[in-house]
């Protein structure tokens, strides 16, 4: 085995500079991710199912299924913010390792499974009984595992600053970063309200995403320095 | 929170220099809703079924299913005309701050469901009664609904001129934008053709697409100018 | 409407120079249609069915859809080799209009209903009677209008030639242009041929995918010339 | 025909200069084969069904569908190394030419039936009788195909050593080669595993996928070179 202190060799193709020398960078797992969660955000429509009538209108059953339409935007919207925040940490991220790569897989593998989880509250929120319950508590634990994701994905880098951007400020990126993990407590919050009002879980699931988009993640970055 | 006067840092992969500086842009963004496109015009595949027939000929089920063909054919003309000018409006827009980068996605948040509602179509255009216009409707409506969406990312960095590209003619654009916008208009009378005859308001549908794949957006641009 | 001499601005992401400015190109172009045609070719996976059985082994029902897996490798290896023709001339294509785009555009429109076709030539290739031969001359009918889509999309470039790169020598690719065009020729003789024997039909078509996977398309560049 | 030494005009967009002038190299191979794999890692969540019952609780049949979540993990994990891997052998491979862009298609043709074969092991692994056996058997058969396509696609360039990357030691990798290749050889043991008891083979796939994702392919670098 030889040595790889980093996958700097890894930047692919969108990297070669005009010498022809690959240059260091995360491009191609930037790429590979981007196309995974442009690939699971769009299967969410497959969630969206045309009711079959014979006789009578249409439009009572596509009405029915109110809880796959909220669903179907609860995680296109998550899906779409989480893939704003993963680039947001790339920005910072200039170099990547196997173990970097690793855990992006990870969080790229619960991410893929949305589309699973979405289809189970669309079936069963407004179930009768403790089955709407159970998915919207699924729906949530999954959402709080993401923010784990979230969490090693960005503490992994900040223990290894060696993968970390020039202009990155580490320390003030450390002090941050209990309040940018901290993120994944609101998720374990929404597992127990799953079990008391699912719809109402599911709608805090919207505002959470709603707030993330505009709020951004404390990653400890200089003030107007130029990275993301 | 750090200020963000613009996601200048999230150019992406595909603009680091060779001085190995990321480049302000918005490359990532428009690679993403790229991607998106392509998987959601792909999906309109599984629309297209394979009668099943134990006896006689799969030809007459086969031909049966025009309405699918036809819904197929509109919608992947419509998602591919709105790819093209997708990409003429990201060619004028050099920044993205979060605002934009929520328009967009709510954008396609509308453009995933084309599948959907190409199937309601599909499955309900010849129906006897009602439901093909109501399918119909909702086809258009939803159309209606993504013209306001591209004016809304149209009208954001116009009213919010340092996300423009340096050769934009802000005023010239602003000029156009009530002409730009009016598309949506358009949409709006297919809803109405809809409940009249859905068969000739899809027609209608394949017109306009083609139309707008020809006659380029007034997006206000100098005559001549390198931009788009 | 402002002139549009050709859409040169609309080189995308990854045309982007050190200086900040969009070079003229057809990158998005390519990019977009790389990813419909890596979604579609994905996608005939789907046709590819995990037989259900309650008793006894499911080895027997996997070997029965043999057809599906000679349906699935086929496709599979007409997209692959499309898309490296289509790259092939996307090489020597260095600008694009609105033209080009849609012509692009409506060859992607029948490519990606190739997992349609192919599933249908799985379900009925083997089945009694006539609709294996009507299955087989469908595909090989979509073969044939794919043929008179690239060869369109070759030809408009031709005649408008200053859309070409550089490096294109026109006036050899013209005289190249008729054998170029001639490709498709073969796919009406497979119509032909589904009518007579199906599945002499479908493996005429993996033989006739290989050949074009080696057999570069003539098209009339100079030998040895830095274009691909 | 003209000559073709390499494919050296395909680099594709991301490798245009400033100057304008395409680059050799492979980046449009890369970004077709990044494509195709995030589509094929993301289909794998259309295996998870949900289950539908009327009365009582989803949970039991939820949790009685685990060997579908043990496949998903499985097959996760061996893509996203596959990627890693085949982004690691393009850092080495910087030309292409026709026939390894063919070996290219024919390792991609395997790897997209990695969902078709998932499911059926999520479908058998726990039925009684020998279907879990075949299911599994067929699982690690597919794993041992994709090992020696993996050994074409690297055995190919060494061969041809014009089409390696600059920086290669050509002796050091073909000495590590047979190292290289003989990874299908665990592969082929998965398959009398599968035999023996179908659960074990499986975790052992998941052993081997994590094993590969932090221990480097053995493809004769240079120590600290710069070459990923």
């Amino acid at each position: 085995m030889t040595t790889e202190p980093t996958w700097s060799g890894s930047a692919g193709p969108t990297a070669v500079s005009p010498a022809g020398r690959v240059a260091p960078g995360t491009a191609r797992v930037e790429a590979f991710s981007d196309g995974v969660l442009a690939v699971a955000i769009t299967l969410l429509v497959l969630d969206l199912k045309v009711p079959h009538v014979e006789h009578g209108s249409v439009w009572p059953p596509l009405l029915d299924q109110w809880p796959g339409y909220a669903a179907y935007v609860t995680s296109f919207l998550s899906i779409g913010i989480m893939w704003m925040n993963h680039h947001s940490l790339f920005v910072m991220i200039a170099r990547a390792d196997r173990k970097l790569l690793f855990v992006n897989l990870l969080l790229l593998l619960l991410i893929v499974t949305v589309p699973f989880s979405t289809s189970l509250v669309a079936e069963y929120l407004t179930h009768p009984g403790f089955n709407g319950k159970i998915a919207m508590a699924i729906y949530s634990g999954q959402s709080f595992l993401m923010g784990l994701g979230f969490a090693a994905l960005w503490g992994y880098p900040l223990t290894h600053p060696r993968l970390l951007a020039d202009g990155v400020d580490v320390a003030a990126a450390r002090r941050a970063f209990p309040r940018f993990a901290s993120g994944s407590a609101v998720y374990g919050a929404l597992v127990a309200v799953s079990f008391l009002n699912p719809a109402v879980a599911l709608a805090l699931h919207v505002s959470v995403a709603v707030y993330y988009a505009f709020e951004r993640l404390p990653v400890g970055q200089r003030a107007g320095g130029h990275l993301g």
